[in-house]
């Protein structure tokens, strides 16, 4: 192992040791300023494989009418989200190295500046889980480093998929996002066996801190379980039960 | 519609109508064919995101121990698995735009060119569903035609993701595959809802006929489910269960 590795697996235990998840009770204040700001929480996404190009304009033109904060589409459809986005107020944000992570860190750097160049204003990278979990945590922080360079200005969330990780290698992560320069963490593809729980968002705000944001995604359907992420720590909510939350948050 | 996708929209309605399936029974003689020879259809399948290095290492050994055709691993791993097999005889097969097919053309190019020049010796890339669902042939033939003209002179196998697609996109999607130059078509990327059925298989083969080759994967588990591929048609069989299968057929 490298020095950098062994001061990762030294600051992970430390991390680790101080650490243990509580229940929280949601305050109705709380609450209340979570629905009345709800919209600019919410990431509207379609990331489906079978996504069709009327389902994009769909989603895009829903993103406007309620005031969401971005949409979320794969690479290919970044353009045409930018057409039917640009100088709305909602941001495109895409995928990259989507849903596995486990393709070439030049592939990821490339998919990044092409998806820059279509009009993405944010990419949610996937972490290489496989060099994560063989704690190659050099090779993990040079691919998430292309990624955020590749995108320049440009903010990048980095996605550990928290099902498949334990919590040691979930606080591996956020290191490596910190260092890295990305601007958030983010719990899931929704393409795992499981999407985001109060637990991995806990812990993920636990590492940190204020230094970064928190996304929460996968499974999130309802205003209980969005507004359960945002207790725990989630700045971003990441779905595509959007429409069905606002509503349920303004009724 | 452009004359070339009403082209393929006419071949495809053609195709429907003078096509049914029929359940087969399986002659002794060719199961004790697919016996024999059945190292040579296993593409030894690796893919998971979560896959670590010596996990890698231990598929290459084990393709490299039994003879296999292939494996088939991330792009990440593709350059360990050329350094493993090179001189084996087993070829190193990776993945493009994997599993969902819906980034940008020119990243399944790129992804493709650097597998390549990392040692791989065929790509299995999955098509962009959203556009054939669509019906926008013209874009799914570009997608393809790019990546085929980026492999050279390596074959390409085009994932179909079967269990999305209706009859007729499926049709489609073989037409499309012959017309841009690629090697085979294969059913399923392992990630779907479900994997190979012996009913995709057949119409597949109905379809390519003898012009181009058929892969069954996703969910093939043991010999009979392999065999069955066979039976309908498939050429290759890509599975991570490739040592339980052999030992079956050799048991």
């Amino acid at each position: 192992m490298s020095d950098f590795d062994l001061k990762i697996e030294s600051a992970v235990a430390s991390f680790l040791r101080n650490y243990h998840f509580e229940e929280k009770t949601i305050e109705k204040e709380f609450a209340r300023t979570f629905d009345e700001q709800v919209e600019q929480k919410i990431e509207h996404t379609l990331l489906k494989s079978i996504a069709t190009t009327s389902e994009i304009e769909k989603l895009c033109h829903e993103a406007r009418q309620y005031g969401f904060r971005s949409v979320c589409v794969n690479p290919s459809f970044v353009s045409l989200a930018d057409d039917l986005l640009t100088g709305t107020g909602v941001l495109v944000v895409t995928v990259v190295g989507f849903p596995l992570g486990a393709t070439m860190t030049n592939c990821k750097e490339y998919e990044t500046y092409q998806a820059m160049q279509n009009g993405a204003n944010e990419v949610d990278m996937v972490i290489h889980q496989g060099r994560l979990r063989s704690k190659d945590y050099e090779c993990v922080l040079h691919d998430i480093r292309k990624v955020v360079k590749a995108a320049g200005s440009n903010p990048v969330k980095v996605i550990l998929e928290t099902c498949n990780l334990t919590k040691e290698e979930i606080i591996a992560g956020c290191l490596l996002a910190i260092e890295a320069g990305a601007q958030y963490v983010k719990t899931s593809t929704g393409f795992g066996a499981m999407g985001a729980k109060a637990e991995d968002i806990d812990l993920m705000r636990h590492v940190v801190g204020k230094q970064i944001g928190v996304k929460a995604s996968g499974g999130i359907k309802d205003r209980a379980s969005a507004l359960r992420m945002a207790a725990y720590g989630a700045d971003l909510i990441g779905t595509s039960s959007g429409v069905a939350i606002l509503k349920e948050c303004k009724g």
